[in-house]
């Protein structure tokens, strides 16, 4: 038989959370977020962007971390990548940004796994796709999701205007209404994983 | 930056593709589908199925090879495995019977890649989910979809009550009404790869 990676997941209770100062959005719209793109692309090139995917298990069934902004809009943990910077480095540097503590003590071990997923923005709008499509030669942007491994313990500090929520897989699956193409389809990409339910 | 795997994709052109005897599909209708699960479950316990995702380039785009039965179902090439088979020797094995010829010697170099994705049937029915739904403690059937490297150039003989059809990730993608939820979520899960487009 053929041997899935293992990932190991820890209840959500092993893990502690705490507040920090309010991070706030760049953008106050979508139209502000599109044409601040538009600008960053004229000086940098494509943005590549990186997201990390956070799991923890709550009554043996796997749930990823998610940060909410307002009452509706969640996303992952993660952010644009500053030109010609590490895909890893700066995903830790994002992690931390949004997660960590202001403490250098305290920081998250953040161990960064494989990559599960890459959209493409073909154009300055909010559509993406799971690859570049036929006749795009400059996409704007190159998006990542990797899979973080956590330790068994840890203390995340969370910004005071956003909700940190641990949702299930089973939420999140076929449910692009609330979450996104992106987001929705997450069960999907780690479906070939074995998931190893740790106790605490 | 991190290495994605890479897939070496050869044009459509590059195989030939000729007919053989006819493969009839087991089952008539869903209801006697399912009947024959349960029938089978009761003598060998969890089905395992293996599919190959077979892919091809048109127009510097990646195509999946898809067994279309009569005017509108599509499926991958793949099938049951017999209690206790290899996957991988179970799913050389089936795509040899759907899409190889009856001579020893023209049977294609079928190498089987990596796992992207695992479905989990909970019931005798219809629904299939990513992952093993909580509560769920005896799965009836799980499938697992591989990817196939093709070589450069290949014969496959396609039995005559089939079309053989090589639709692009595109048309795919977010047409879950056409192709089902397996299929229509395989651009998502083949995202993470890098295509090397090889010309003929």
């Amino acid at each position: 038989m053929v041997n899935s990676p293992v990932v190991n997941m820890y209840p959500l209770s092993n893990y502690t959370f705490g507040t920090k100062e309010p991070k706030m959005e760049k953008d106050t719209s979508v139209a502000d977020r599109l044409a601040r793109m538009k600008v960053n692309y004229m000086k940098e090139g494509m943005r590549t962007s990186v997201e990390g995917i956070l799991l923890v298990q709550e009554h043996n069934h796997p749930h990823i971390l998610l940060l909410q902004i307002g009452n509706t809009f969640c996303k992952l943990p993660g952010g644009r990548l500053k030109p010609g910077e590490n895909e890893i480095e700066g995903l830790r540097r994002k992690l931390c940004i949004k997660l960590a503590a202001n403490s250098p003590s305290f920081q998250p071990n953040w161990q960064i796994g494989e990559c599960v997923a890459i959209w493409w923005r073909p154009n300055f709008e909010t559509v993406m796709y799971p690859y570049c499509p036929p006749h795009i030669t400059k996409p704007k942007e190159c998006k990542k999701l990797f899979l973080v491994h956590l330790s068994e313990r840890e203390y995340f500090a969370v910004p005071k205007n956003l909700k940190l929520l641990a949702v299930p897989l089973f939420e999140l699956y076929d449910n692009v209404q609330r979450y996104g193409p992106v987001i929705s389809t997450i069960p999907q990409q780690l479906s070939r994983f074995q998931f190893n339910m740790v106790s605490s």
